[in-house]
């Protein structure tokens, strides 16, 4: 009698062929029939003679199964049999399910539970030293973000210039002893001295990947794959659109039984310029084909942005496009893609010498406010040189920098050392009392955006709410006039987005005045008293 | 024997009739012949039978004069001859004249000195009580703003309720007494109680201006004067055309001659709903046609910019239409207008209810050093109720906000109690530093905007220039790094542009960086080594 908790895995190992190349010759797959219908999920071969299959439940009760496909050995016997039965058990506590689209600009768990995201992006963490990856999940655990965005394949780029842990496909990769600060970006794309085999995974990699996948479902963090970047000096950016989908198919067959997993086909889309439209359609009807849970789809810009109006993605990802207002247009954004909005890359934490990495805490937390009130949400990261973890201090003027060296939380994970994660599990705090389902922006008064629960058909001017959120970003008034024509009376909150503070200010209706502080980061809640 | 200096005054008063109404019946002109050729000006009446003429000559020498017109009692003879000569001395220590369009996007004075405007709105500071007055003179003597935006006109808006000390035409205002913060807006332009006659002036109401004016001159200071407005419960906002012009006219008249004169047509024109496009257009050739010097010329907007690429138009005044992004649009509206742009109203300092009156000292700071770096100015205010001077404290809950009570520099004067003026003052001897004529943004990198002087035909983009600087903002590098192929030593200073300090790095050419201290509003200076 096997048992599973809702939204886990039922695991399914088998011995098979190994002649020949086991990724390409033979198949393995399995039915799964329960209180959900019937479902058929593509097994995987996971090296030396291992195939695999995995179900996620979404359903408790029973569910019976069947594995067929051409990789038995002939003439063997299965020691895990081919068919069988599976009770599925309620959910662990703080386990609710994948997260799906939900009002349709904002997310909830699959159990209806409201998802909002406060995410970070650690590009690579998960191929860095054992150590360190312990450290970002040690990091994670501690509960500021609820999602992070990360790579499958390598990064190739300034800070990032070592060896990964481990390579997705059987070969060799070029020596990385000839990179320089002043010549990594010679080798671009499929660079010389690469030879891989696109027909034969590393399956170490995709367990490297699986395992911290699972981790990070532990502590309740969403696991946001980035599917394919133009960071490379490999060639894992420039495959044939075969290859492609030959890797899709098998990252799917590997991790969709992952509640936890979204897939993120493209950090910056638009710098990889080896794709057609055609191939981002086709990858995306891919992993739509092979998906059979139907995991949150999304594609992400370095400029130009992606038509997030298709059909295949479920939300829009935005790297901002200008420097200096970003999140401030997640109403346009709403307004063009009907979609929930992720401002993904509106510049981090930091202090390196580019400005997509050196704004201040402050100005990242505003940046998640604005989103927050407009009806959206954002994305976190931190590139702190003076903090990384093997450099003592700020370089001197001349001295050479050594991007070998650093650790960044950007792309290596490791510790945070901003002042923003701390507000950031703040605003989580504050999202997660809004009435639901989602925020969005009734209007702009001169001083700040008012916000008010995403209620489908109710007035975007005017009209009474029994929840309001009023923030003032960078503006710093002393006071904020109210005038209610409704009789009722509010309960009134002044929040210090900065210090984390909630100040209960007392009960009123009608003409009245709050007073503010006068700093920068204020916000005023004002709830109906029912 | 008269004599004036270069751009002062030559001032001549009669004796005329009193009879009927002297503003409209007699005229009085002035011919004036010398080195710049023969200029004919308007005289004015001062009231109780005063009649003056006014002439600012421009140039060193000899000049005569001859006066006429019909404003003489008959058979009478003046006591100030009609005819006669004035020596122009060499003009005094720091007068260089008026300020004119200088290589297309800058300002110089007469005497070709650079002019870098750096000013600041008090929009009825002239209209305010002696010891205010002479409060906002010791100010703006401590020389942080060159230039000082302000009306003709009284003003009706929240924190302006009070009665001004005079009103520019003969006639009874409306009883005061009846406004209060929820009911001023009902009273707008033309309100009932009020009775003028808009063919007579009052004298006082002009000569308080031009004493101001040439105080203003005294210390350093341009007159922006804001001819129109909408911010009335007079009616002086809704004259008729022919009214508009006899009052343009007059002021021509009693201002042109001094020498820190400019015009700015409106403050938030679009507001004016009583004015058409055609009115403004009459307007600007009214003053072309009556102030003999060519003054500035300009008009600004509430929402709905104006087209300043119209030919009265010698630069563009400009009030932002974007809440979060302001000056950083220089670059466009350089581009769009053809003329030098300030952008005045990009919010206050300060910490009252509106967002046009709450950023901070940092914010307005940053704003200045942007427009300065895109090649364009900006204008300061401030707006600070906590300090406002009959004010103890910020307004507890629940309390009526007193309008009456209030003194904001933004439209009174006063004493400033802002963080910004002092940095402002900084970044006006940074722009007395620059090699001129006027910067120019060479080229957005991502981690700053590059200035260079703006030498009408040097490449803007790349090209080896003799002066940069470097801006970077709220972006936070720890270093900056510089690649120049041109053989040439740099000197490199770091300047904080919030801590007003200039610190010297050394030399440098080639490959190079130049750390920073990850702090926000840092600046890089180089120069080459001649």
């Amino acid at each position: 009698m096997i048992s599973v908790r809702r939204w886990e895995i039922i695991e399914l190992t088998y011995t098979g062929r190994q002649d020949g190349n086991p990724f390409t010759d033979y198949a393995v797959n399995g039915t799964f029939t329960g209180p959900e219908g019937v479902k058929t999920v593509n097994g995987f071969y996971d090296g030396e003679g291992v195939y695999k299959v995995r179900f996620m439940p979404s359903e408790e009760g029973e569910y019976t199964y069947e594995v067929s496909g051409t990789f038995m050995n002939a003439g063997t016997a299965s020691e895990t049999p081919l068919s069988g039965s599976v009770t599925v058990l309620p959910a662990a506590e703080n386990v609710h399910g994948p997260v799906r689209v939900a009002n349709k600009y904002h997310f909830a768990y699959a159990d209806g539970t409201m998802y909002y995201p406060v995410g970070t992006t650690c590009y690579v963490w998960a191929f860095q030293n054992e150590p360190l990856r312990e450290q970002t999940l040690k990091t994670l655990s501690e509960g500021c973000f609820n999602k992070i965005r990360f790579c499958v394949f390598p990064k190739h780029y300034v800070y990032n210039l070592h060896e990964p842990v481990s390579y997705p496909y059987e070969g060799t990769p070029m020596d990385s002893s000839v990179l320089t600060v002043e010549n990594f970006n010679n080798y671009n794309g499929t660079a010389e001295g690469n030879s891989w085999n696109f027909r034969r995974f590393n399956p170490d990699h995709f367990r490297l990947l699986e395992e911290n996948i699972a981790k990070l479902g532990d502590i309740g963090v969403e696991a946001d794959l980035i599917l394919f970047h133009p960071y490379d000096r490999w060639g894992f950016s420039e495959m044939s659109r075969e290859d492609d989908l030959f890797y899709l198919r098998y990252v799917t067959a590997r991790f969709s039984a992952f509640r936890n997993v979204w897939w993120s086909f493209a950090n910056e889309y638009d710098l990889m310029r080896a794709k057609s439209h055609e191939d981002w359609q086709a990858m995306g009807a891919c992993v739509m084909e092979n998906d059979p849970y139907d995991h949150l789809r999304s594609i992400h810009n370095c400029v130009e942005f992606y038509d997030h109006t298709e059909p295949w993605l479920t939300h829009a990802c935005i790297q901002r496009q200008d420097l200096y207002r970003t999140t401030e247009y997640t109403d346009e954004w709403r307004k063009a893609f009907g979609k929930p909005i992720i401002g993904d890359e509106i510049a981090y934490e930091g202090d390196i010498q580019y400005a997509w990495g050196n704004i201040s805490g402050q100005e990242i937390v505003r940046r998640f406010w604005e989103a927050a009130v407009h009806g959206g949400y954002a994305g976190h990261g931190e590139t702190f040189l003076g903090h990384a973890q093997e450099l003592d201090a700020v370089l001197p003027a001349g001295k050479e920098v050594k991007p070998l060296e650093k650790v960044l939380w950007w792309s290596h994970g490791g510790k945070l050392y901003g002042e923003s994660p701390a507000r950031l599990r703040f605003l989580q705090r504050i999202l997660a009392e809004t009435p639901g389902p989602g925020l969005k922006r009734l209007k702009r008064e001169w001083d700040d955006s008012v916000a008010v629960p995403d209620v489908a058909g109710s007035a975007d001017e005017g009209g009474d709410h029994d929840y309001y959120l009023f923030y003032f970003g960078f503006f710093r008034p002393s006071f904020r006039e109210f005038n209610f024509t409704d009789g009722c009376e509010y309960e009134a909150e002044v929040i210090d987005t900065w210090n984390m503070t909630v100040t209960s200010i007392g009960r009123f209706s009608g003409r009245f005045n709050i007073p503010l502080p006068g700093r920068e980061y204020m916000a005023i809640r004002l709830k109906k008293v029912q």
